[in-house]
């Protein structure tokens, strides 16, 4: 079973404050992106894997899609997310990812994001999600990108010419990760690309789009902090088709 | 046009001295996951885009492909390759990648082992390699990985545990860098794995099967120098074939 850290009181509490739970998806600075891999939602069944406070099934309910799914292991994230939500087309489920089974060929559409780093049986998860889909059907997630879970150590260092400098050990040696981010002791997996792409192939998708997200030049002209995040990317975006 | 830095004279002394040089196939440790990602070669008609000393294109023979062609920029490498081959099926031309246009589906299999970090314009290259393969041809390449040709000093560090740390940098920056790698000034092309895969869906390709490769734990026992290795990949093997 997946650690459950979001009803962790420090980590809700931190989480609670980055601005893509203030401001929703507006504060995600991959969303551009990864919304510009949706396929159009208008009359569509979505299923939001690790929905959190429901902003993405919003979104998806003011697109159109006709019905809007939303699972959850975090408690805390579902009670804000139902106070959230006026919607009548959305429903939320609690659920740990690990073990929820979708209605066979019941969506059209499985989202996820930054929760897939968490599971510890991905092959399995994919499985149930490619029983829910229809034929057809889309995947749409996103995952810490493997450089950021890879290393024992994820502090920056720098080069011979003081660069920020992003250090790289560990990347082909699979598993767990464990780190103090927003509280100490979140567990993470850490798979390669490779890996991400080959579960997604056993489970029967096509890899439609893969993105390695760091924050575009533009976007680090409005906001220079950003720069050193340029030296490798924050997120992995796929999008892949049930075949 | 791509350097053809295999014609200066250090270069190329020093790379005729790699494992991979003397030994051949046997000496590229990356050749076994390679191998498997091949199809059947027995009556297929092989393209080799960076032939080298011509191992390749003897083992396909080997094989029993029905005919090799070896192309290479490299006078000095084609003079080896013509003077090892004695099968008649494999001929050999001289030729820049950059510009070299196969016969329209003359070809089955197309495979070109660590030249495309070379080529400046590969979306063109990928475009007429496609041209030249049958459809459901296979291509069947490797490059250095990203995470090789990306950092501007390609030299380890210690992390603050002393493990050692390959330095990332300028991951998401993609363009020549110059490395002094047998020889001063070699200019390879950096781009992102997103970007591999994006060239290789605009030209025509479905991704088939996509391999970050390091030392395996068991290469690593057999050679214990190699046990850094795993820190990061060191090339990225690609099977794609022609839609």
């Amino acid at each position: 079973m997946t650690q459950n850290i979001y009803d962790d009181e420090t980590f809700f509490a931190g989480y609670s404050r980055l601005p893509r739970s203030v401001q929703g998806l507006a504060g995600a600075p991959e969303w551009p992106e990864l919304r510009a891999m949706l396929p159009p939602l208008a009359g569509t069944r979505v299923l939001d894997l690790g929905c959190g406070f429901g902003w993405f099934a919003r979104f998806a309910a003011g697109e159109g899609a006709a019905s809007v799914l939303g699972v959850d292991v975090s408690e805390r994230m579902l009670e804000r997310a139902r106070r959230e939500t006026p919607d009548t087309c959305i429903g939320y489920r609690r659920a740990d990812l690990e073990s929820f089974a979708p209605d066979a060929a019941g969506f059209d559409l499985a989202h996820s994001s930054l929760a897939f780093h968490y599971i510890v049986d991905l092959a399995a998860v994919l499985a149930r999600i490619h029983t829910g889909l229809a034929p057809g059907g889309v995947l749409v997630c996103s995952v810490e990108h493997p450089l950021l879970t890879a290393p024992a150590r994820q502090s920056w260092l720098a080069d011979a010419d003081g660069r920020p400098t992003w250090p790289v050990n560990g990347y082909l040696d699979e598993g767990p990760r464990v780190s103090n981010w927003l509280a100490d002791g979140v567990i993470k997996q850490h798979r390669t690309i490779a890996t991400y792409l080959d579960l997604l192939r056993g489970a029967g998708f096509s890899l439609r789009r893969l993105v390695e997200w760091g924050p575009s030049p533009q976007q680090v002209a409005a906001e220079p902090s950003w720069a050193k995040e340029r030296a490798r990317p924050l997120f992995l975006l796929i999008a892949a088709q049930r075949d």
